[in-house]
């Protein structure tokens, strides 16, 4: 009778085990990389649900875009959370390729010190490309709308956010839950790699 | 006894379940994002040991940098693999800043087709940007040294692969097995971040 206690007990312990393995392959898949994961399946994202994103998580995500590179170590960068709703349908409206922003409720605009750095747009860049990265790896979703080099983007979000002209705008990014339907590509072009000469 | 049978293998099961929930927190680091993990964590690494990366995790983290958005998907990049020691050592020795070529068995130059987008220098930040990252995921290391804006430092480069004059150089990226000594730092910043206007 012990005996056939102690098997019904490891049965049903071995039948946990598995069961919590298959959950686990299923939200886990052993054997990729998830950073590896999160870049190949970050996309741009056009269409936004209407919840809001939490300072906390803002703080979150910003943590992250200030871990990026920067030449000299300078971090450049200067970052402006938008979720006043006027400032983000007037942004919409006077931005091409930004009409998405009457439709999401908060976006980031970032920005550079010109005086800091010379080459603010490509440290900004690198940050720009963490916030994407760490949305999609927290279940959101964000979109590049580039603002600079463009001389009339430079000027409108300039004056829209009372921006100090050394203060650059490199993007506006609307960010937040995204509808789920957007699906990113697979970019692969083994016909850009070279090797040692042109 | 029927019930008693049910209530013991439900036990077992929740024994399983609670065993491989365990072990899951030791692997697995629950509450740890992986990704924003891999984005804290990566660094500036300028000394190596002089093991090869291979030919396949070099396409993987060119496939990470080509995963890269890009103003109207124009993927402006094109990658330049660098293993020949003497065009290493060339590198090192008239680019400021990239010594370290000297003693590492490749670097990845990032350039951008200038012809194909007025903005190649952002999306090719960006895409260096997620290769650094690929590098730091999979227990390599990496360090961005600057060449564009710099006019002596992207005639150099042109000079040494032959690049043709559309083909700007941004980056050299020495990457490899770092020695493990270098570590990140934590830049974040909450005076950086602004509300709705400055």
């Amino acid at each position: 009778m012990k005996r056939i206690f102690y098997l019904i007990v490891l049965a049903g312990f071995a039948a946990g085990m598995v069961a919590c393995g298959n959950a686990m392959d299923k939200n886990d898949k052993p054997g990729v990389n998830p950073t590896l994961e999160t870049i190949a399946q970050r996309h741009s994202v056009r269409r936004y649900t209407g919840q809001k994103v939490s300072k906390d998580t803002i703080d979150m995500l910003l943590r992250a875009a200030m871990a990026a590179p920067s030449s000299k170590d300078r971090r450049p960068w200067q970052f402006v959370v938008v979720d006043d709703r006027a400032t983000l349908d007037t942004l919409g409206s006077r931005l091409p390729f930004a009409s998405m922003l009457a439709h999401v409720p908060q976006a980031l605009v970032v920005c550079g010190d010109s005086d800091l750095s010379e080459s603010w747009f490509l440290d900004c860049s690198a940050a720009t490309q963490n916030f994407l990265l760490a949305a999609q790896a927290t279940g959101l979703a964000a979109v590049w709308t580039g603002v600079y080099p463009n001389a009339d983007r430079i000027v409108t979000v300039q004056e829209e956010l009372n921006l100090p002209p050394n203060i650059m705008p490199l993007a506006v990014v609307p960010f937040g839950y995204g509808d789920g339907l957007e699906q990113p590509k697979d970019k692969f072009d083994a016909s850009r790699i070279h090797y040692n000469k042109w």
